[in-house]
């Protein structure tokens, strides 16, 4: 039998990450200040991020940027990941095709969202922060800032959406074993929070609401910065780790991918397995496939439309030129919190727009009867989020076998699932149902999208 | 800096597991037949467990013996594990030890518990058997094994301690996600149960009550063997590969360990990270230390007595020569379930009376303050057992950091705590205790040893 695993040596993590704005044919538009809605410069976001992120979010000159070495090493903690041919599942499912999956899952948090909280916290120490604060949905993002925010001794105040603070209790834990404060929202310790709870005291949060509570604490707190962990182009700069190596492991593979896929929620793990390989479509080597796995209740990159819109609900963030719902949107109570965001970044959706990029939408059921199968199959039990890529490629293989053609299908297995067994227990117990979203649900919200600009 | 991470390739995957009973310089006594109180032999246990584990519990004379294929297959899901470097803890220490882990938590179900229970459903598959049982007190071993039976295509009954059933309701989830059956132990299904639920209607459990139950439940089932997780011969064996790899990994990093440990239930990730080591003070070329490290709460291997005794609460198992606090030993319900045995398994308790292995027993909060100081400084949030292994290591690094001497430890960090993360909220919140036994315990139980044999 080939082998399964392909593994790199510590010497082979990445030492630039991979700037994919550099290689576009059109870029992004620029961010908007939300109250002038002039275009803005990295000096604008100075008094809300570190000014490295900051310059980050707006290169869109330098293809390679240097990955600093106190990053790298602790990316060493758990970096590389392995890339894994999926035996298991490709028997399961009698397809032709080869499944490949990158295993993001084993990082000590479970999840993938470490590769960006550690420069993250690194640039905000380096420039003396002393506080930071973010939001989290399912808790992947706040539990992987928790540790990056201890390794380099910062203070780290957790928004987390309040559906998800009583749905998965443990990863709360996880924040504060290592040191984290964590706050439901929404909470009455911010405005946002507030107004929110005086006006819909049942309202169960989102990630909206929860990034204008952290936004607003790090504006009102000295020497504090915010931190987020997905849609913006820093954010999906750093996740590149995850393709760049899976590159090379492919290479070992002696096989290149067909189509890639990642879950999708603001973008941060699907642009990071996905840019490094579409830098071959941008110079015209390779058509490979790029397919986003949204779930059918939150759906913006397929029923979205692209416009200026608010990264959060209050409307404190810049404006984001994004495939959007209307930040307005408040999604169903999926289990993959990590995927009720209500946009996409600006850097995929351009890359949508002009064609780079397909998008579907999985609903509920799907995703479960997926992990539950490659669970059985390949061993690993999945988060609800990384579900939608299992299900996509699923999807991918049987379209191969139904055609009688080979195909090379890689994802992305952002992160393991054993802080959600309590999702599997009520799909096991038949207690989970898909969500509809209707075109009246979309037309509302995205009608109030032109008041905006 | 140096590599934090001592990475194999699937190559270096261990072929064959060492039997340390070939290098004894004393046999451990023979297995008894509860009745007749003669020595059995390898067909006596047939009618329990498959045949090929039977014969490898008697096994005394083959050191090596060869790993199938099928299992080094299934192996390759996750091995070969890193040895790391835990420079973040000696840092926080300011020890001038040096500090290794083997780090067995990558497996897909958070613990080195695969390493047999791969092997003992193959060999079940290979002759025939359609169903197995087992008991798990944690979870560790039943989420092992209900991944091995799966993929191996047989059915399963798990007993699984009541305590640790309500405790740790993640781990019942992920053994029902493989698709394994589970229940809460002492049970009405079997005689055993119903006895004690009888007697005490109140009683949480315990591993003796679980595995009677579960080879109560193999011995009235058609085709249905049973399994077991720790304690005996062959189960140490398969954990072998746990010190087959870290002894070339730690060739790579260019020390050998003066000291090796391993937390201690009935001593399975004990045996198998310290045996591989022990062989060469066996053959009289190292003197190195291995610290089995116990609950303070059930403290056989320090505090009991060496004496033949039964595996299980109603006295269907054969009778063991072990260490022992009594096979009624009701232990208190600390969070490290998986640690709340009675008996130690008679290769080690052998060795100990030997003079081949040291015992210390950890109270509670000090091994949750390690495990949150290893957590903080490592990124890993070790699994209460595995903290005991810990606490000693800090214990053995602080020592080192008194005389001014260097030291070089290795500890197995045999499982993740993400699934335990109830119990690190207890900790937090200061709800936490440590249990005292007190000798009188200890007496009681172990009078009444002497009606058996």
């Amino acid at each position: 039998m080939e082998s399964k695993k392909f593994l790199l040596q510590e010497k082979d993590i990445p030492t630039a990450w991979y700037n994919v704005v550099a290689d576009m044919p059109r870029k992004p538009r620029p961010l908007l200040n939300p109250v002038t809605k002039e275009p803005m410069k990295a000096e604008d976001l100075f008094p809300l991020f570190s000014e490295e992120v900051s310059r980050q979010e707006f290169n869109d000159t330098d293809r390679w940027i240097e990955i600093p070495d106190e990053v790298r090493d602790m990316y060493r903690i758990w970096r590389p990941t392995p890339l894994v041919r999926a035996r298991g599942l490709e028997k399961a499912l009698d397809t032709p095709a080869h499944i490949y999956f990158k295993n993001e899952s084993v990082s000590p948090v479970g999840s993938h969202k470490l590769n960006s909280a550690i420069p993250q916290a690194y640039y905000c120490k380096k420039q003396g922060v002393t506080n930071i604060t973010t939001e989290t949905g399912a808790g992947q993002w706040g539990a992987a800032l928790s540790l990056a925010a201890r390794h380099f001794g910062l203070e780290l105040a957790v928004y987390m959406v309040k559906v998800s603070y009583h749905q998965k209790p443990y990863r709360r834990s996880i924040m504060q074993t290592y040191g984290a404060e964590v706050i439901a929202s929404p909470s009455m310790s911010t405005k946002a929070g507030r107004k929110i709870i005086t006006e819909n005291p049942h309202y169960q949060g989102s990630l909206g609401t929860a990034i204008s509570e952290a936004v607003e604490l790090a504006m009102a707190t000295p020497n504090c910065k915010y931190t987020l962990g997905s849609v913006l182009n820093h954010v999906a700069l750093h996740q590149t780790v995850i393709g760049l190596e899976a590159e090379k492991q492919m290479e070992m593979a002696g096989e290149y991918p067909d189509v890639v896929i990642g879950c999708f929620g603001g973008g941060s793990n699907f642009s990071g397995v996905t840019f490094p390989f579409m830098r071959h479509n941008l110079a015209g080597e390779r058509s490979t496939r790029f397919i986003a796995a949204e779930p059918a209740s939150c759906p913006k990159l397929t029923r979205g439309v692209l416009q200026y819109d608010f990264g959060d609900e209050a409307g404190y963030t810049p404006l984001i030129p994004m495939y959007t719902l209307g930040h307005n949107f408040a999604p169903a109570n999926i289990h993959a919190g990590g995927l009720r965001y209500h946009g996409a970044g600006a850097v995929v959706s351009q890359l949508r727009e002009d064609g780079f990029i397909e998008a579907v939408d999985i609903p509920q059921l799907e995703t479960f009867a997926a992990a539950t199968l490659f669970a059985r199959s390949e061993g690993i039990i999945p988060a609800p989020e990384s579900s939608h890529a299992i299900a996509t490629a699923i999807r991918e293989a049987q379209k191969a076998k139904e055609e009688g053609t080979s195909k090379v299908i890689l994802f992305n297995l952002s992160g393991h699932g054993l802080i959600d067994m309590a999702s599997y227990d009520s799909y096991i117990a038949g207690d989970l149902q898909n969500y509809e979203v209707t075109d009246e649900m979309v037309q509302a919200n995205i009608a109030s999208l032109d008041k905006i600009i």
